[in-house]
This record gives structure tokens, C-alpha cells and sequence, in this order.
């Protein structure tokens, strides 16, 4: 079994960064090989566009089209390309990025917006059926403010609506099998105890990730 | 009165560089000045890190403090330090985007993770008050679905609520008067006359957007 764990935060001192190196860890005590795609280190950059495409088109660029032609013929340009292999060999994803307005950093939607191209990470039938069908996937989020703030009468609103565009919207879109979201809320602050406690809560997590049910998602309903 | 008009479409001839460039029309036939930020062509880069400061710390960068340092002694890089001088110049903000993965670009995401500071768009009272407290902002979006993907029992979820994280989490969050969104369904085809309807309605929204009346945001609640 093969995890490719994506991380998404500038800093290589962060918590965030933290996180995926014990994500990396646990994972691979647990027998699992890993990649970890470290986007800031690689070099990636976030903006969708022509520079996607080896061959990009002269006149107006229709990114889904693109993708779908690039998808058929090989087309991707050498960054895009690499991330999709590496995505391609993956049995688990792990997504890892701090919660910036109340959504992934521009880093991890780059990688959305790129790297799950028409063809690649769908087909036809989004939800139901498509090539990523299968491959599981855990977003481990670290979440600056308290559980209190997120929580289903917080202020900001409740955690897992505000990441239905990610569990629903994008990994089940893919027809992936979404886990439960690994929260780690108050990563904010320089508290080692509460980060020793989280991070030994990761590493428990992911011995028995290989046997955890996915979770049903659905559309965001009207409030 | 002046608007910012920001876009986030990597391709000058999609329909959202269209909706920019109609928008900006019509604002100035109303009497405001225009500032037509086109992020693509301006160069701007997505993610956030030590780039976006003038004098990085040595060690880890937190982004929240090192941003409300910076807003406070004039530190930020000059790429940011120009888009948030365009953006304090504005009575209304326009964002024009295209809805992928159910939200916006990266790039527009960036321009929300560099741009809207710490100690710039918001202090310590969200919501409530800022310094961007009573700017007008209005989303505008191109939609490639059809309206009943995104309907209140639409596949997909519901619009309003997948707008959430940038109209309550992002833009209320400011403190600014966020007005109901601009949408634009089916936008991925070529139907010339759809496409120059939905023009011609927005052309006509913005010669009373001075007098609207804001919408009332909400947190997301759990579902």
C-alpha cells in the first residue's frame, strides 16, 4: 500500500509540516511506502493556466477541455505531469494544510485546480464512478482558532459544512473514499503539549487507516 | 466613488475577463473610477509565505503575526504592498472568477491569503468592525453548470451555501457590505446570446449598486 501525503503550508517549521512528517512516519512503521510532496519545497506553483499544457492552444485556453485533451495525449506539462504520476501510484492521500479563510492555502487549491484535471482525477460520472475510484483520502487540517469558534453554533460556522467544498465538492467529486477529517483546532499557539498530544493522536489515527470505514458525504443544503 | 474590480481568470478572453471588462464599463458610465486589477496579468504569484514580506523573520514565519507586524511598520513586499494600497482606495470591491472545485481560483484564494491582512482587512473585531468596514463587495461569478447542479437540491449543493467560506468567512469577516452575489450559470458554453443577456443584466445591476442594500451573511451551519 502506497500513500502520497500532500502538504500544503510555506513553512517547513510549522505544525502543519509537522503533521506530514508524522504522518509520513506513522505510516511507514504501519508497513505502508510513502511520498511526501512537500508543494512549497517542490516548487509548485498554484496558478492554473497555460502553463499547464506542454502544447498549449493559440487562442482562448478551455481549462477543462484542455485537461481532457491533455488527459488522452499526454499533454500535461513536466510539474503538472510528475504530481499526477505521483498522485496516480497512491492508495491513500493525505492532504495537510492550515485553515486560511475558511479553506485550504491558494497552495492546495493550485493543486485541486492543476493536478485533479478532467481525465485524470474524473470521468463522466463525478461521484459514482472515475480513475481515482477507490484511493482513500484524509485531509488533516490545522485549524489556528478552538473547536468553539468552528463548532455547530460557532461564530464562523461548523467545520465539516465549511469543508464540504474539499470532502464533497472535490475528493468525492473524484469518487474517492473520504475519510473522517483528522482537526487539530488551537494549532495556532506554541502550546507543545497540546501539539505532543496531536501529533501522537495522528500516529494512532493512521496505524488503522487501512481499515477505517469512508464517510458519506453530500451536497451542502440551502440554510 | 471608486471600485477595484479584481479578476482571477488566467485567460484574457474567457467570459469571466469579459464580465471584468463590461463591469468596469459600466461602473464608469455610472461615474465611479475604476481600477480593473487583472491578477494574472499583473503578475501576482498565489501563495503566501516569506515572499510576501519586505524582511522576513529568521525562524518560522506565522503568518497572522508577521502580517499584522508588517501592516503596522509598512513591511509588506511590494507586490502586496501595491494590491492592498489599490484595494484601501476602494468603495466597492468586485471579485470576478470562475467557480472550480467549488470555489474560487487559487489565485483568487492567494489574493485573499496576501492581500487581506492581518491589521489590513481585518483587526480584532471580525465582523463587526475593520478598516475595510463599509466597502462594498460584491462577488461575481461564472458558473459553468447549468443553475439546478447547484440548486437548492442540486447534485453539487447549494451556491449560496458554497460561498460561504467567501462571503461570510472572507468578505463579512472584513466587516465590508457584502452585497448578493452576481451568477452566472452555464457559462462554459459559447452561446453568444446567453453570454451578451448576462452582460447586459450585469451592466445593469451595476448602475444601482450604490444603493443596494447589503445581504446578511451567516455562519455555515451543520447540516
Amino acid at each position: 500500500m502506497h500513500a502520497l501525503i500532500v502538504l500544503a503550508h510555506p513553512e517547513v517549521d510549522s505544525f502543519s509540516a509537522a503533521l506530514a512528517r508524522e504522518a509520513a512516519t506513522a505510516l511507514a512503521a504501519t508497513g505502508w511506502t510513502v511520498d511526501l510532496d512537500d508543494l512549497t519545497r517542490e516548487g509548485f506553483h498554484a496558478e492554473a493556466g497555460r502553463g499547464d499544457l506542454r502544447d498549449p492552444p493559440a487562442g482562448l485556453l478551455q481549462i477543462m477541455r484542455a485537461q481532457k485533451r491533455a488527459a488522452a495525449e499526454g499533454g500535461f506539462a513536466p510539474d503538472v505531469a510528475e504530481q499526477i504520476r505521483r498522485l496516480q501510484q497512491a492508495d491513500l492521500l493525505v492532504l495537510v494544510f492550515p485553515f486560511w479563510w475558511f479553506s485550504g492555502p491558494a497552495l492546495l487549491k493550485g493543486w485541486f485546480d492543476r493536478v485533479l484535471a478532467n481525465g485524470i482525477a474524473y470521468g463522466p460520472d463525478p461521484y459514482v464512478d472515475g480513475p481515482l475510484k477507490g484511493t482513500r483520502a484524509l485531509a488533516c487540517v490545522a485549524v489556528g482558532a478552538d473547536a468553539d469558534y468552528y463548532g455547530p453554533d460557532g461564530v464562523a460556522g461548523d467545520i465539516h459544512a465549511l469543508l464540504n467544498p474539499i470532502l464533497h465538492g472535490t475528493l468525492a467529486y473524484c469518487a474517492m473514499d473520504v475519510l473522517e477529517p483528522f482537526l487539530v483546532f488551537g494549532a495556532d499557539g506554541r502550546d507543545d503539549t497540546h501539539r505532543t498530544a496531536e501529533l501522537d493522536r495522528l500516529r494512532r489515527r493512521l496505524t488503522v487507516v487501512a481499515d477505517e470505514s469512508p464517510i458519506r458525504t453530500s451536497p451542502l443544503r440551502a440554510q
